[in-house]
């Protein structure tokens, strides 16, 4: 952005370096702010791909919040920060917001380090209500009386963490303020019970809007003062579950409850905070916004444009990166696909997913079998545990999550799966690095913290062929417990089809022998880089370097792993987990179990959280690209 | 028991042997089969301890669920197995029963290796309606019309798996039945909204009574049929919202609510249960129940007689093993009297439970300092990212959680304390082998789980008084997230109170030098037991074996590892937590990125899911016992 055009177009949003300039402004000018805040972000957008859709949906919101609160001294937590980049330009970062999610630029999440006014990390959704009611209960143990927020979408209302906080908000003595942003959508539209209750108070919205006009009326005439304002508003929520169809459930935990209201009218939703912030106890706004609003395009499919990449802000023409012949598929098409074939054989197979139909390509199932498909919404540990209930009565469940949300299905995955030995094939899509999302995205952990759980299955495919028969494999009879982990993006392939046969549990491949010291064992889709780091090395040297792809991380091919530890001094492994407890663990552990003394090199993710950037810059940063391996090589 | 004992004393249940058995009897005499069953109970568990007051609150249920549904064709879901004790004792397992809990004995929770009754792994809470949605859903796939019934006390609700649960249940297309077992407690009472919640419901049950009461009554009358009788109960339930003052949050998640009922009249509860079960669509029948109803001690302190220990049946005498002068404390009260000593030193710090502060020892904190603790419920991702928020502002707190338990907790760990480097201080209780719950609370994991987090400071103390200077530690100023973890039970040391000194992260201490080629390296309490293998070995054989306790797996102390890796050609390391990835591992990773090339022999837990029994003998199988330790180091 030129400051020509900053000065051309954005009259109101160049004066606004901060929170504090907004507040400035008298509030006949928000609608103005919020027009030009809108057109900012979507023209940054088309330019540097993101988060889109959730953001324009806040806007109002964004500038209401800044506007009513005393940010950075009250707090704000927003409930999966990609819905922040609003909040982010009004909070000092305008003028470097086109650096957002790249390599050293802004964080694509909010985050404390970046800027006092984001106040938790906040890349997987439903922890808001708990981080705010921590943010509330402090504040009272300090007797500080600064406003806590949290904002949350319908959609992260559907995560088991999101009522834990909730439960405990109603119990604790605390003043939170949660904002419940209600577009009917997380990714996909979101499921369950929740959202249709959401819908169901929407339906007897009359009366809320009834009593708040009263009030306000009453309020302007001067018959009602602004302690009486709070008084004849709490006595009207107590009588309004007597006089009207709602099923309020917030209410009977306690949290008063407003709204619903528009969320994309700036004043009033000034009008409203203003109205409530003050009022003690724990209580609920709840809004009514569009994802992608102001947009046309967006508005009509928020799915797609969730994320939509580069586009052209005056057309809405997204600039298509399609799959053609000459590019490999991703990894998350070939899950979809392959799952569409194997269930059309296999009638015991069903597909389970945590609010992730389109991203885990489980929607290429759906489409055909909507009845075998199961979108749990928003609730990693419940898709585990309700695949262990299926299992346990003779289906085949392909429960997909991505990696690094899959942390949230921890005690699920041992207590209601492995401790039965329960056929349940997890595909965990987006493991390893997946670039800038950051490091609440990385499946970084994955094959650390699953290794030591007994009765599992844990394969990385190396290409597309591998996930096809990794995924056969996984159905067959008496395969048990068994994951299967793949990275975000393209696979290496163009060629992808292939027969579906097994791939021997426990058995690794040698890719080819060597004449040295140096054998490489990779798992998974670095095994490619290792490859093309291997060739390079011989084709310098001379030297032939001998290549084993693993496949199975448990169990370990212990034939390979006698092998090579008979064979040679060196041992380099390569993985795209971290460095502590993977891979390499398992060589060494091996080797020192059966008296091998071979000098091991492990190569992974190192121990701190990798930031954000593209892949190929972030796997150049930890060492473990092509160079990186060759170094180690050569 | 006897035989001759049984044909005395429990004329109906001693003809039990299956619950075809049972449901051979007229309605009638079920009250005296209760009477039996819970007789049963009592005297069984004053011999052989076990979950008490939960077995006796829902004798009624038990009998009633075996009597209306055709086990185990149709699928009961006990949600936490404590309760299912009468389930076992009317399903093949009464005269086996005296065995529960005992090495090879009965399985502490049902399990379904063990009987075609036993539907799941029931050993964390809040997992059966997940379960049972999922088995319910196969039941459909399956074109099979069994019933499936989840049974799940008001503590379970407040875990956010069972909401997730709940959301999908009610958008999923089944026909679940969910019994809502309202004892307002879960160990210690049940916290938050929920709870409330409950009661609220409660307080409106006249409507409900009217309205049933009506339906049997028609009925009786021959006025209704029963097609016409199930569209009633519908329609009642419809207009119920419109005319009481009825937040019914179940009935606005389109779950049919039935209820509340009195769940110790057993009659009622049959012909409830016989009437809403072949109704379609998810329901849930609220029944109240008493937690040690039957057995009077129980009912008036149903925390103590959670799991009682010994007692004496008639009298209701607990045969106590208190803790005198001579005995060691247990762990879990130096964690509590400690927290006590530093709370009142340093304001800062705030005490966190999820529902055990019994059982952790917090309540001797919340005595003295009621608002600076926070029973948050059965919520354990809740309770972490609750506390990251409080320290976020400032706040120190101490989140206690069981090791097996924190594997709820484990994104949150990562995700919303880790990343953000804040300082909470967690604090495992149950690490290692627990004895007779079993696989599904054997804290096994954690250490494994846990290192590979980055900033993430991880210790396990050797005794009371490295647990007390632990603690200290981890509350001075920038000690950053911090995990100290330690066994259930108690410690080696009877004068535990010590000065309050800082033991410096990441640095071990030399126990004893050795003069041979092995080296002991412990972390935890085994340390002691490796001691004690050390010291026999030395004075059977004469020779020096030298012994470091490693105090920190994270950061591990790397001086001590240079240290034994030139010194020693055998390490032999000593760790209460599976092999895969914990404390051996460090130390081979350490060996292999430094050019050292020891013998390292790892002793840990193995690769499988331990079973029950008591600690010693657990111990003594996985070969981490003394004897175990010393034929590694003789």
């Amino acid at each position: 952005m030129t400051e020509q055009t900053e000065q051309k177009e954005y009259n109101l949003l160049s004066t606004i370096n901060l929170p504090a300039d907004l507040r400035q402004l008298p509030l006949e000018q928000l609608p103005e702010v919020c027009r030009e805040l809108r057109d900012f972000i979507i023209h940054e957008l088309a330019d540097n791909p993101g988060h889109f859709a959730s953001s324009l949906g806040v806007v109002e919101l964004t500038v209401a919040l800044h506007y009513v609160f005393d940010t950075p001294n009250d707090r704000i937590v927003w409930d999966v920060g990609h819905q922040a980049y609003g909040h982010k330009i009004l909070t000092g970062r305008r003028e470097c917001f086109h650096t957002n999610r790249k390599l050293n630029g802004l964080k694509p999440f909010p985050s404390p380090e970046e800027s006092e006014y984001d106040t938790c990390t906040c890349g997987h959704a439903s922890n808001s209500i708990s981080i705010a009611l921590g943010m509330a209960v402090a504040a009272q143990q300090q007797e500080n009386d600064r406003h806590v927020v949290a904002v949350i979408g319908d959609g992260s209302m559907t995560g088991g963490l999101a009522f834990e906080g909730l439960n405990n908000a109603s119990s604790t003595p605390n003043d939170l303020l949660i904002i419940l942003n209600d577009n009917d959508m997380s990714i996909d539209h979101s499921v369950g019970g929740i959202g249709q209750y959401l819908h169901q108070l929407t339906t007897s919205s009359a009366y809320n809007k009834l009593r708040d006009r009263t009030a306000r009326r009453l309020l302007q005439w001067g018959i009602l003062t602004d302690i009486g304002k709070g008084r004849l508003l709490r006595f009207n929520n107590a009588i309004k579950s007597l006089i009207t169809n709602q099923h309020n459930m917030f209410e009977g935990l306690n949290i008063r409850y407003f709204g619903p209201e528009d969320g994309h009218d700036v004043i009033r939703l000034v009008e409203t905070l203003k109205r409530i912030k003050d009022m003690k106890g724990p209580k609920m706004l709840h809004i009514h916004t569009i994802k992608g609003k102001g947009f046309e395009p967006a508005e009509r499919d928020a799915t797609i444009w969730h994320a939509p990449g580069k586009f052209d802000p005056d057309t809405g023409e997204r600039i298509k990166t399609e799959h053609n012949e000459t590019q490999p598929p991703r990894f998350q098409d070939v899950f979809g696909e392959t799952l569409l074939e194997l269930a059309r054989q296999n009638p015991r197979i069903v597909g389970v997913t945590p609010a992730m139909p389109t991203g885990c390509s489980l929607n290429i199932v759906m489409k055909e079998m909507p009845d075998r498909c199961f979108d749990v919404g928003i609730a990693e540990g419940h898709a585990v545990t309700f695949s262990a209930g299926m299992a346990r009565e003779g289906m085949q469940p392909f429960c997909n999550i991505y990696s690094s949300f899959t942390q949230r299905a921890y005690d699920n995955i041992i207590h209601d799966v492995a401790i039965g030995r329960l056929p349940v094939v997890f595909c965990l899509d987006r493991a390893g690095l997946v670039g800038e999302d950051g490091p609440t995205h990385h499946g970084a952990f994955d094959l650390a913290f699953l290794r030591p759980i007994p009765n599992l299955t844990i394969a990385s495919p190396m290409n597309e062929h591998e996930l096809r028969q990794m995924m056969y494999t996984a159905q067959l009879p008496d395969k048990g417990a068994f994951v299967i982990r793949y990275p975000r993006g393209r696979g290496v392939l163009t060629d992808w089809h292939c027969p579906l046969e097994e791939l021997p549990v426990g058995k690794g491949q040698k890719l080819k022998d060597g004449n040295g010291d140096t054998v490489v064992l990779s798992l998974g889709p670095l095994g490619n880089t290792a490859a093309q780091a291997i060739a390079e090395v011989e084709q310098e040297t001379g030297k032939q370097v001998a290549h084993y792809n693993m496949r199975y991380l448990n169990p370990i091919d212990e034939d390979i792993l006698r092998e090579v530890g008979q064979r040679y001094k060196r041992i380099v492994t390569v993985e795209d987990g971290t460095i502590k407890g993977g891979l390499g663990s398992a060589v060494l552990e091996f080797m020192a179990e059966n008296g091998f003394h071979p000098e091991v090199v492990r190569l992974g993710l190192p121990d701190k959280f990798v930031e954000h950037g593209t892949p190929a810059e972030l796997y150049h940063i930890v060492g473990i690209d092509k160079e990186g391996i060759k170094s180690h090589i050569s």
